[in-house]
């Protein structure tokens, strides 16, 4: 195997995306028939079905003691059906650990034409993958589409280029001469680029394959084997990414298990005991902040995704329903189950300034409730926006935060009414709005996981920013969306935050969300503060996977 | 201040060396008078006297509650006699959080001006801090030269390069346009590299510039202000460069306090309560494992160097007088006070092979204690390669190390007659040579700072190899050396050792010795070992001072 023309010209468009940070899309984002092919939906669609019947075979790992998997339908209310090969830790490790002393020495052209193959055999099951999201994770059909596959397989693709990239970074050889006075010491030098060891990548129930690929793709372009543990309530999605990366190995002649899948259930975790396996040198993880930070004091290369409180500032529009439709959209976008959701609703008591004057706290507030009413309530669009709940604890947690927290609820939380009758039994929960004060701390001060949100009174913009700086670095954020006309504001803003580690999305309007994070471009969570260590894609989130070890010889 | 032509040429020149890896030097290491001057010793001499005579007052910090000193010269066995201001911690972490958010945001071409020309007045202070080394570590004069001035600035100024490189791997801004069908979505983007704050820089006693300026320069090109702690015992050479810093900064017309230096005493230390301190965010340690680990420990970006066991692996060789010259000058160099320095000998019990045949274990060790008799007993080379020893207790170590650990001993430890009369005083120890079992692991098996070295007998070089990669992997190591003739094995020994993160100086003779380590070339300590997590220069050793945070806009 080696790095054909077409593969090439994917590489090296990906890497020029990765230092420009212009838009770049290798995988495109809609599911149109036009460029996925007429019958691609329903034949994704029969394919799931067929997974759904029994065994997952098509990773041929062997050596399983059973068949196990609890994967359970949100929109259906019933169990995804499709078992998996359950597969003894030490297997697991003795298996990625023979995989590792033949993958370190590929090379990392063919490396890259491997992983790039198995992106080009995942993006022909994007349909098949979509319905495997949707009925995992709950999200409606179009993000199901979008984030578990083409924006996926970008990020894994931006994570094989920055990988690359860093791997050529220093010469593989060199003469080395030193003018010594009387004669020149001529030393031949090499620098060898030696990955960590086994990687252990632990997958979250929401996005299952978009949060999990960066780290899989991260460590394998570096020359590292990976155990995919994905969440045992999302399985199926990172099963078909894990079975086209082992057909891409087998078929170019490597050791599939150089990338295993390793499942387990509720009831008995595996996560701990794998990450901390002596031989397991590399953790990425995405999830809850407990689980994380325990991970991030392994002495291991640790790469962690965890929550944070993603603040929404407010403070003068151009247009307020414009705005006010963004950001509700920006909540109700899969029911407030991703990461990169608002949260606290930061708005001075003196009201928002607008061209027309200034609209108060309450006019705002009804607005929220009254845009958020107005999408849940469009049939064509409420369902499939906000799509269902992963978790019933997620449902508890929104049903109750009134009661529990106390405050103004500007909007009640309910279900959807589904129009679609193979979705009567979609376990759905619509945002919530509650009003606090700034001084009510401790309420609004840690991740309300779901369709909860709170606005949030200031006594000004200067008070909303220094919480939402507080809270981040308190707490961690990944987001922060900010509406300011005045320039002054803006600088001031994005320099507080900046402290904080947060990217801000300023006056969004229209079709773009703070909730969104482009490959190639935007850097999704910082590093920076506690809502995790890693970057998808910075040049640390590849760098810390191998190590740079140099040889010298006189010549 | 902005970058001149002059010092934009010495950026570019060193920004290619960090990229080529070949030799590179900005600053000549021969303390030659035709390139330094032809009375540049001799003032540095007198400057050095001076400074032994009072307070160090070049500093101008203010607000010292008192002036302190302990340094030592193992020389004279007399005081230095220096004095330094001692300032409170929260003083100082006040100054350095004011400074911070000034120097943030100085622009990186703004910054590596201000940082060149440091090292350009350091560099007319090279003599002066020659001999303020000589007086605290104990180096030999040459070694104090070179260590502590033209290799210690050329390390900074490669620190500059590669920080001035990362923070330009982004755009500051574009545009991005995503084409959205009927229209398209522009994005005004921009990315800033936050410096991630208050940085604290802990010395060592025998190198305490040479191991210390990268770490400080790597802070201040990234934008954070530095906070600099020497060893009690060694203060004076970064004292002198703190002082440059300031006058650089002054002059340039920035906040002096962007770099402090913060002394201590021995029953007095200050380095814990500074690293614990919330607004210190990075860490740079050069010391002990113990408090290494714990400082690594801490929730901040904490960049060790700490202790290793290094080994040499004796296969066969071309010409083993030259070999037994060169790695026992390497234990003698600074009477084994190098963290570079070897430590474990590792032969195999047939001997080694040489084009005349295999000359067994017992000749080596002879040879290896007879050449160092040699150099020892040279009183042209001896004292002059050996120096004196830092602190008394690596004399203790020594003289006990054959009662306490037992085998034969093939040299014993002493201490050199001075023939210089001045130095009559001069605590020196010279290197011993102790034979051990390839059996006896708990006894070779941790750090024997200063002149120690085990003979080790193996069964053959796997063994050798095996056991060196293991203390690499358990213990950690710096450097390792290795003669073979055989270019199978050579490779195994390459990889071996590169999964243990060290690299291997392969069959040096002559004038380059295991220990050496330059800059621009050779990454000193990996970071893939225990024995530091830190690498000279990596690209690591910058990314992690700071964080890409992006903010975005529709245009």
């Amino acid at each position: 195997m080696s790095l054909s023309q077409e593969y090439k010209a994917i590489l090296d468009k990906a890497i020029q995306a990765v230092h420009d940070r212009t838009f770049h899309a290798q995988y495109p984002e809609h599911p149109s028939p036009k460029i996925y092919g007429e019958t691609a939906d329903e034949d994704g669609k029969n394919a799931f079905k067929s997974l759904r019947k029994g065994n997952f075979e098509e990773l041929q790992q062997g050596g399983e003691s059973e068949w196990v998997g609890e994967e359970h339908s949100p929109y259906f209310d019933k169990p995804v059906g499709t078992k998996y090969p359950l597969i003894s830790n030490d297997t697991l490790i003795d298996r990625a650990e023979n995989a590792f002393h033949v993958w370190r020495k590929v090379n990392k052209d063919d490396r890259a034409a491997v992983l790039i193959d198995s992106l080009e055999r995942f993006s022909k099951r994007f349909f098949e993958n979509a319905y495997a999201t949707m009925h995992t994770t709950g999200q409606g059909y179009m993000m199901a589409f979008q984030a578990s596959g083409p924006h996926a397989a970008d990020r894994a693709l931006e994570a094989v280029a920055a990988g690359y990239e860093e791997l050529g970074r220093f010469p593989e050889s060199t003469v080395w001469e030193k003018p010594m006075g009387k004669y020149d010491l001529v030393i031949n030098k090499e620098w060898r680029a030696v990955p960590k060891g086994i990687g252990l990548v632990i997958g979250c129930s929401t996005f299952p394959t978009w949060n999990s690929v960066p780290g899989v793709y991260a460590n394998l372009i570096t020359g590292n084997p990976v155990i995919v543990k994905p969440h045992p309530g999302a399985i199926l999605p990172m099963a078909i990414v894990v079975a086209e990366i082992r057909n891409a190995l087998r078929d170019a002649g490597f050791d599939p298990e150089v990338c295993q899948l390793a499942v387990d259930t509720q009831s008995n975790p595996i996560a701990k005991e794998l990450a901390e396996h002596p031989k397991v040198k590399l953790v990425d993880f995405t999830g809850n902040s407990e689980f994380g930070s325990y991970l991030e004091s392994l002495p291991k290369a640790v790469f962690t995704e965890k929550t944070g409180v993603n603040s929404m500032i407010l403070d003068s529009v151009e247009n307020l329903d414009k705005v006010i439709q963004n950001i509700t959209f920006s909540v109700a976008l899969y029911s407030g189950q991703m990461c990169t959701a608002p949260q606290n609703f930061f708005i001075p008591e003196g009201g928002v300034k607008t061209p027309e004057g200034t609209v108060s706290f309450d006019e705002v507030a009804q607005k929220i409730a009254d845009f958020t009413d107005g999408l849940i309530n469009n049939p064509k669009a409420g369902p499939f926006v906000a799509g269902t709940i992963q978790n019933g604890a997620t449902c508890d947690r929104a049903t109750s935060a009134a009661d529990e927290i106390g405050g103004k609820v500007w909007l009640a939380t309910r279900n959807i009414e589904q129009t679609i009758p193979i979705f009567e039994n979609a376990r759905t929960q619509t945002p919530t709005y509650i009003e606090l004060s700034s001084s009510e701390k401790d309420k609004f001060s840690k991740e309300m996981f779901g369709p909860i949100a709170f606005l949030i009174k200031t006594k000004d913009t200067k008070e909303s920013v220094a919480l939402a700086r507080e809270m981040a670095e308190t707490h961690g954020a990944i987001s922060c969306g900010a509406y300011t006309t005045d320039a002054e504001m803006k600088e001031y803003i994005a320099d507080e935050m900046s402290l904080a580690a947060t990217p801000v999305s300023f006056n969004l309007t229209g079709q773009i969300f703070v909730n969104q994070n482009a490959a190639f471009s935007d850097f999704h969570v910082t590093g920076g503060n506690p809502s995790g260590n890693a970057s998808f894609t910075n040049p640390d989130y590849v760098n810390r996977r191998f190590t740079w070890v140099g040889m010298r010889e006189p010549a």
